[in-house]
């Protein structure tokens, strides 16, 4: 459809000029106090008022652009959209984005860097003049951390199909408001803003994200070249049992479900959390039930996160966990409720050629790693080619106050991602003049 | 000083009559509304609004009294009294009572039954034109459960000055309100009320409860005759961890605290918990920080509450809890901040002959108990000759909204109450005019 070729040694320049980190960094750290703590973490939950002041600041980044305006929606999921228009506004559109929820005491980099990186390079090609055939989306997916609720990733599942917006719709957080009623609190507040409809067309995905483990900061590399996320099971555990009070009720006639629940944990910890190197096990969160010093608690709830790289180790795993919890409980009674049961995937390996050539372009180094962590990625890999950028964070400390990446690191993941997305574009223009 | 001689076999023909349980109950059942829970449970914490509500509800019933007028007044701790005042107002007086306040998911009797009942007994002496030479008083301790604030008991504490009234100002509450402020905030409610020193002199004091435990029920018997109440010892264990991402954070790098309490209450529950038939060992609190699903805790708090009626055996036990969280907390450092060390205590026995007295004049059967729970009365035993009357609870539950006592067990204790209260009164007159 195109007739003029782009100007590819001027494009080249364009990419090697990178973003300037400068203004990204100092964006970074003023979207850090939207739900700051006093500590230097951020507290910004999903669709909480502090998520909806980064939208007002984000959409506000957008408005100020000094090149083609930048084009602000939403969807039914609650996920924001800041479009810079391609030529051709009917071919499916390129995402670039992660989050900006952060967990209850998190850092300023998970999720936000992504995000701000993602729009940074849409006000870049739009000042320099640059046009691409299809339009650019900066995307900021709704509740990735899944801390208020439960599970997490729900807009970029909602997105991919992964799962139903009416059921993540009656999902409540601890004080009973639902997501539904989040989300429509937050279509008020933006009012004006226009719906695209969930799971539109998408040509591509790329996330740049911090690492959240240690290996490229041990490593000494610059970028890392993520070929997959490990896979991840989660569950809530509910241990049932019975009231009373701590001074008269006999030990011999109690069923205590915070007694139940230490052996429980211990087993789950010796049997699952060290079956080898690889394994992650976590208990996060636990609630006792009146939760008061001299009362027997009636209930427990627990989460459980387990994740491995080896799919077939995984469900192995997996399979374990309702029989341990059983058999470890006595007198009281357990639930055990699937959350997540996503299988660890891998990416698009031809991007990821894109990503690592890209990288050498700038003089950064990069080295192929798997994500421990799990991110909207997933979710887009199954319904468009996708790619993960990471940068290293120090000491691989994440979901922490104590999260931190340099300006320089921050500065050359933007770098990449720039360049990554002009790489496909042209590849993408070269299809499509090959095809016409 | 008092010259007529009282008509005692009118008084004992008044005794017998007991107090007329129906009125009791009805208000009984009142006061549960204040505060109550969907289930029939009842959330009145201390200073909270709901009690506050209970407070207006006792002021109104003593106003309302057809008798002699009933003087409210309340002391720096926020304790409550309602004086039916005697002939000779420089007289120590007599003090009967509980508290008010309830467990987050407490019941409509623990507490609250001894209050309404005291109350009752004033309000019908003043009907029936019985005038005493001493003032009464029915007392509304302060913070007895210890769930909102740690640890309860305060108002008799500080009243018996076994807790200096600054110190207890400081404690806070989980949303960081503290006593000072909630105390402060109850006397501006009722601003118009006279203020008694803390720890005025008392010459006796009683305190009607429900068991809280199945041993009368079980024997078939209407009164218990509190002989004393067990020790108690209470800490709060503080386990500082590493915060970090559930799917990167590798098992052998981390600090966990939520792993090390599992441990931890593991071994206490095996090493306290069932060192023999009579010792009581509960954690009823555990809070994890942050408390996400996908975070390793950097801390985690929880309670101890260990109870023994043998103080050689609590103390031995006691001792062992530091070492027993250091030994099985790994890499987790642990902080044990003993609250509560209460030896087991021996109510007046001279009291506790009326009580059995009275109940048997009344056709009551009733047997010596000791008091799993502790209670005001462990503090008022302190300062002043002090008794307690117990009455059998269904199955012995208490601190549920399961609680109960059925209405005729209710009208027994408090017409044991009335009678005994008149037989000491007697004692004393008698004492009086021997000695005059």
């Amino acid at each position: 459809v195109s007739t003029s070729k782009p100007d590819t040694a001027t494009a080249e320049a364009d990419c090697l000029r990178g973003i300037g980190s400068q203004r990204l960094w100092s964006r970074l750290m003023t979207l850090g106090e939207i739900g700051a703590l006093a500590d230097g973490g951020v507290n910004r939950q999903a669709l909480s008022e502090a998520e909806i002041a980064a939208w007002q600041y984000l959409t506000g980044l957008a408005a100020q652009g000094t090149g083609r305006p930048i084009e602000v929606s939403t969807d039914a999921a609650g996920n924001l959209f800041l479009t810079l228009p391609g030529r051709y506004r009917d071919l499916p559109p390129v995402l670039l984005g992660s989050h900006l929820d952060s967990q209850p005491a998190g850092g300023r980099f998970d999720g936000a860097y992504g995000v701000l990186s993602a729009l940074e390079v849409l006000l870049t090609r739009a000042e320099r003049g640059l046009e691409s055939e299809r339009d650019l989306i900066a995307v900021g997916w709704m509740n990735e951390e899944g801390s208020r609720f439960a599970p997490g990733m729900m807009g970029s599942q909602a997105f991919a199909g992964a799962a139903g917006i009416d059921e993540i719709r009656t999902v409540c957080d601890a004080d009973g408001i639902s997501v539904g009623a989040a989300l429509d609190h937050l279509h008020t507040v933006f009012a004006g803003l226009p719906r695209r409809a969930l799971g539109f067309p998408v040509a591509a995905y790329f996330e740049l994200h911090i690492e959240q483990g240690p290996l490229l900061e041990a490593a000494g590399t610059n970028i890392g070249v993520v070929s997959g996320i490990q896979g991840k099971k989660t569950w809530r555990i509910e241990i049932d049992g019975e009231s009373g009070h701590a001074g008269t009720l006999a030990m011999r006639d109690r069923r205590d479900p915070l007694a139940a629940f230490a052996r429980v944990a211990v087993a789950l910890d010796n049997e699952l959390g060290h079956a080898d190197e690889q394994v992650k096990f976590t208990i996060g969160r636990v609630v006792a039930e009146p939760n008061a010093p001299s009362v027997v608690p009636r209930k427990l709830t627990f989460s459980i996160d387990l994740r491995h790289p080896d799919n077939a180790m995984l469900t192995r795993l997996g399979m374990q966990v309702e029989a341990l919890c059983s058999a470890n409980a006595r007198s009281c009674s357990v639930r055990a409720v699937p959350l997540v049961d996503a299988p660890s995937n891998g990416f698009d390996p031809q991007l990821g050629r894109l990503i690592e050539t890209a990288a050498s372009a700038f003089g950064y180094s990069s080295m192929p790693i798997l994500s421990a962590a799990g991110h909207d990625a997933r979710y887009l890999a199954q319904v468009t080619p996708s790619a993960m950028i990471f940068i290293p964070c120090r000491e691989g400390i994440s979901h922490s106050p104590a999260e931190w990446s340099t300006p320089e690191q921050v500065g050359a993941g933007a770098d990449v991602l720039y360049a990554t997305l002009e790489a496909w574009l042209q590849t993408q223009n070269q299809e499509r003049h090959d095809a016409s």
